[in-house]
């Protein structure tokens, strides 16, 4: 109780009200110390609810989620981030809706959102298309609220686009908080954001993406490692070395696993499409160009295929710091021999790491707080009253 | 605030035991009184929650909707006003349920209701079924809460059928009023309920049966509009005559779009399907005539096209009182050019009205008004009991 | 309230923490004591809000519910329980989920339990399965909890698997005990859970075993009737026969429905596939074997159709006690000439006891018991401090 007191009273001297009502798109338009207080409300709200003390800041109002992608993890982390904040869930099922009907944009934004508190998007499958189409509804937000429409603005957090996914980036920064003790420990540490193998294409960009541009803010030594050809989008790989050098860091590209591996404290093996086949498929799906993509796809999978080596085993994992690199992942893994036959980590690597990385991926607090920071000024005063009040979420 | 506690006095006054317990498939059916009981209520609710009072009337309690046709406005009001008042959404989809299974309407409607308090429903494909069904619903619901099945009965809310679509004209209504200050004022106003051409068929009647069903009994004069063969039900033309008539208004019908709009105060353009076809195509899928069905379609798409002329554009916007008449639309509207090639309204006249039409949209309140007259027999005393305890909404 | 006060009391005294932490996977794993405690919760919370007395003992929290075949009834009921205690629903859809994608069930179980305190499964389409399923989802809770990735270990509640259906037996047993007036006159009473025709096949033997797992615990005379071939599963079977011994009643198996109904206070005349064509069908959906099922259906069907004379009509119910049993079913029932043209059940008999089937399906405050006893060691305690405290449900 006393640590959740002294984290509480962080919270209210880095007040600012950066975050409030602004969008979470991008990791990287965020400033540091509102990095460091949304990782500080998420465990201000782990603590809370531990500790039984409800956290309900909401007697009523929406939260809406918009899934143009499968998602179990983020879908049940946004669920229940909104019901520990005391917002009911409604999901846009697209398909149910007026939308196909030609409805713009704008307009069905509006609909969604008169009693609305929290907009969640995931739209990752269309490079170029899912984060414009976050700001295309936040612009209709500000439209509506401005024109009278909407008595609030919801605010809109990024559940995974071509670009970032910040709600994972930030559950990954607070994993590795927790395991290196603190942010500053990962100071001088090695990172390995590397691409591995795996039988399917396609892969959004948007975890390895996600990973170069919030942690090479930390003075860690980044290195993202692709087979040639596997790039990913410049603008986000510019802004990761900029980003090192600013912090004392360093960011550098490779085209070998086991050089990116070597001396590691994190590894994080990840298959993704490269940037310009993502590009050609945007493309082929816009033109519904069936055998285009058929074609394309064969293309890709021949590709990824001559990557095969690229595959987080035990003889890769010696080749980092004393062996015992943390292995991280988004998750779900291709797990060779598991969920498939051959692809982006063995079997006994991932066993090794499993229980941490399911502690990796618990997003609910990272994105609670994220919402409670878009909808309060003043989150530190909110979570002290809660603390002071210490109703009980469960009797 | 002050404003707020007279308009609940109001409430008070009024409160009549009409509409407890009552369900609200038709607004025909209520009274004037009623009528503006829930509009007022409506009102309320909207000045609490912008200050920022909590409306939770139920700490647990389910509102159940089951739409038998796409829904997004709708869908995502009834949802917001069922949590506004504190009860949680849950969505009959018959696809997941035994209903395919042959089981009766009576025995499904008791087994989700257990403990429900409001059932919202949309059933507006097919002629003389939708109202039909909602009232077999109603005697369901009667059967089994008199046989001791239920412990209560819960209230049933049309949100759309192929006679009326209750909330959307009463939301229309909140609109006019707010728009022309009161309901008074809408006195003698000119009214243009008008076809409008649509590339698609198989639109609801329910939208313009609503609005003159509703519109006619405020003094206005409503003026129906179609091309010869696109009449309504003669039910409800006759119920708007004889409401005209009654409330000093009047109710003309029309085969010109110009002579509907000429000097009208507001204009509500809007595309719907001939009666008679609509007739047909109930016969067609109920006898799964698919060669026939695409025989209607084509057929009554060839005529539609024949008043392609039968859009609202700039010009016959001009035709409209001072040119300045309100346009109206339950949205979404076929806008040419934007929506598709040519439709109900030209993109000039959608753009100078479109955040009208938003406002007009607006539904949770009108909804929310709706379950709370259905539950609480004395809904001004709630209502006040709610602004005296002042419970946050948002801590 | 004086008996309610007295039922609390019983409960308070009767608290074991035997249900507490504990999932309810199978009605014969429980203690008399436990089905009985569940009895008397769910009983006290009818009685809590039929006096409209608030639930609501979670601020917040998820119960999850996953439905691998369709629901209506046991849907809205789990959604209904979980609402009245103040939890929030959140379906896991595996089709809109990363499951497809080769995610093992024990990282799936993590990822959505992060703030959960209910996981509801049915999982009843193949014999060997559901249970075991189950199990394997209980297992990786253990796990996750143990290994620190949860912060609590969610309860399981079985919604139907291939051996059980207990929500069901235990709302059956509740029904019983309110028509028979205590669970002690149901001694000596005699039950005939027969087989009965229907003209689809595949039905899940869960119901049946259900009731012959339940209900041979209470001193009655419990006979299985069923066509030669159609046996259940023999260790349920088994577990039937042992408890009647025990409790001083008796459990015979017959291949003639006129033979069970005779003399029998109670008579659930429910059609199943027999436990061999399941175990046949499970292996020809493993295999993906088209061909196979539909043989399998052919010959299942015409293996139904040999015995149509199993229907209980007025003849057969003359033959129980009086001409005057219980006639129960957990629907939806296929009623000759309602919902098909013949069936399990005559159109007149079924109508006579209409109303007490849906009585009988009156499944959200059994199912709300378990969930209660589940999270809570002292749910005695809990009830009395709601009726205390007595805050309205409904303002």
């Amino acid at each position: 109780m006393e640590n959740l007191q002294k984290l509480i009273n962080n919270i209210i001297l880095r007040d600012t009200d950066h975050l409030f009502n602004t969008d979470f798109l991008l990791s990287w338009e965020k400033s540091m110390a509102d990095v460091e207080q949304v990782l500080d409300i998420a465990e201000a709200l782990k603590s809370l609810r531990s500790h039984n003390i409800a956290t309900n800041v909401f007697k009523s109002g929406l939260a809406i989620s918009q899934f143009r992608d499968n998602s179990t993890r983020t879908r049940f982390s946004f669920t229940s981030a909104a019901n520990l904040l005391g917002l009911a869930l409604q999901d846009l099922e697209e398909g149910k809706s007026q939308i196909a009907h030609g409805e713009t944009t704008r307009e069905t934004v509006n609909m969604i959102s008169f009693l609305t508190d929290i907009i969640g998007i995931r739209d990752d499958m269309y490079l170029g298309a899912g984060n414009t189409y976050m700001r295309e509804v936040g612009a209709a937000l500000d439209d509506g609220f401005a024109q009278g429409v909407l008595q609030q603005r919801p605010g809109i957090i990024n559940l995974q686009c071509d670009i970032d996914h910040p709600t994972q980036s930030m559950a990954d920064l607070a994993h590795l908080k927790k395991y290196f003790g603190s942010l500053e420990a990962l100071k001088g540490k090695k990172l390995a954001m590397t691409w591995a193998y795996s039988p399917s294409y396609g892969k959004p960009l948007s975890v390895p993406q996600g990973i170069i541009g919030l942690l090479t803010r930390f003075g860690m030594d980044v290195e993202l490692a692709y087979p040639e050809g596997y790039g990913l989008i410049p603008d986000v790989m510019e802004t990761a070395s900029k980003q090192a050098k600013e912090t004392g860091g360093s960011f550098k590209v490779v085209n070998s696993m086991d050089e990116a591996f070597k001396n590691a404290d994190i590894v994080y093996p990840k298959s993704w499409a490269p940037y310009a086949v993502m590009g050609q498929r945007t493309e082929l799906l816009q033109n519904n160009d069936h055998e285009g993509l058929k074609a394309l796809e064969q293309k890709a999978l021949a590709n990824n295929a001559k990557h095969m080596d690229w595959e987080a085993d035990a003889e890769k994992m010696k080749l980092t710091k004393n062996g015992e690199a943390l292995y991280m992942h988004c998750l779900p893994a291709d797990i060779s021999g598991i969920s498939c036959e051959k692809g982006e980590v063995s079997a006994d690597v991932f066993e090794k790491y499993r229980i941490e990385t399911y502690k990796e991926a618990y997003k609910p607090y990272v994105i609670a707080a994220m919402m409670l920071s878009n909808r309060f000024k003043d989150p530190g005063r909110v979570l002290s009253e809660l603390l002071k009040k210490g109703a009980k979420r469960k009797v």
